[in-house]
C-alpha cells in the first residue's frame, strides 16, 4: 500500500527515472512484505531552486544526483524492518540506475490500516 | 484544516481538474465535517513514467484515468467516518468529472490540533 | 532533518523562491533546534487552477501569494515550540521575501525517530 512521492533534479533520461522508481518498489517487495503491483508512486523534477539540501549534513558528501523519497506506509513495522528497507533502497538504487548511497535520502510517515482506499469507495485494509 | 495533495496524468482539460479538486472538497464537506472555505488543495500533473501505479492489485482494474489523493487531516475521525469519506469521494468523482471508482485511490495522513497554522503565524487550533 | 515542501503560484523570480525557502529553513534553525546545513526542501509551482485554498477561512484574507508549507519531521516538539516555529516562520517571511503573514499556511507532520536515512542506506537518528 505504501505511497511513494520521489524528488530529483531535471535533466536525466527516462529510463534513469524508470529505474530509480521500480528499484525503490522492488526494494519495497524485498523486505517491507509490500505484495506485487502495490505501488503508487509520483516523481517530480525540479530546477536547481526548488530541490535544495545539505550538501555535507551528518558528514555525508550529497550530489546533483540527490534523490529525496518520502514513503507513506502503514505502521507495522519494526526498527529493524526500516533499517533494512533503508539498506536494501540503497543497494538497489547503487546497482541501478547507479546512484550513490550518499544521495539517497528516505522518510517514512506512517499511518493506520484505517487511513487507505485502494479504489471502489472502498476501505480494503479493515 | 485537511491539506490535499493529487496527481494525475498529464491532458486533462482545466474543467475536469476543477471538478476534481471542488468534489474532493465537497466530499470532505458532506462527511469529514470540514467548514465551508476550508480547503487547501495541490494538484500535480505527470507524465505517463512519473505517476506509476498497479493496473490491477487487489483485483481493482485502474487505468489512465488513476487519481492519487493524499488527504493530511486532524486525528479526529473514526474508522466509520473515514469509510464513509471514501464513499463520497468515489461517488462524487463517478458523477463529476466521471471518473471510475476503480480510479480513485485516497491515503490519510493525520496529525494532532497543534500541527496546523492557517495564518498569521498562529496555531489556531490550539 | 525535516523534509519541507513548499506550494507556491507559479511567476515569482528565482530570488523570492531562493528567500522563501532559505527563511523556512532559518526558522527551523531558530525554535525547531534544527542544526546548519540540516535542510532537505522541495518546491512545486502551480498555475491558478492547481492550487486552492479558502481566501477568507477563518478569517484571515488570503490572496495570490499564498504558501502551502508542510514539513515533515520528528515527534519531539511541544505545543509551544510549534506555535513558536509558525511565528517564526510568518515573521520571517515578511521580512523576505516579504509575505504578509495572512498568506503563510504551515502543516507538521510528526514521525518517528526510526523513519529517516539521511544517506549511505543507514538510519542516523536510531
Amino acid at each position: 500500500m505504501p505511497v511513494t512521492r520521489i524528488a530529483i533534479r531535471a535533466g536525466k533520461p527516462a529510463t534513469y527515472r524508470k529505474a530509480l522508481m521500480h528499484e525503490v518498489y522492488e526494494a519495497m517487495r524485498d523486505v517491507f512484505g509490500v505484495p506485487e503491483d502495490d505501488f503508487f508512486m509520483a516523481l517530480s523534477e525540479h530546477e536547481e531552486d526548488t530541490l535544495l539540501f545539505g550538501r555535507s549534513y551528518l558528514g555525508i558528501e550529497r550530489s546533483d544526483d540527490f534523490v529525496l523519497i518520502q514513503i507513506t506506509a502503514s505502521n507495522t513495522r519494526s526498527e529493524e524492518v526500516k533499517k533494512a528497507l533503508y539498506r536494501r533502497i540503497a543497494e538497489r538504487l547503487s546497482a541501478s540506475p547507479g546512484i550513490r548511497g550518499e544521495d539517497v535520502f528516505v522518510n517514512l510517515v506512517e499511518v493506520t490500516k484505517a487511513n487507505w482506499s485502494f479504489g471502489r469507495g472502498e476501505a480494503q485494509l479493515i
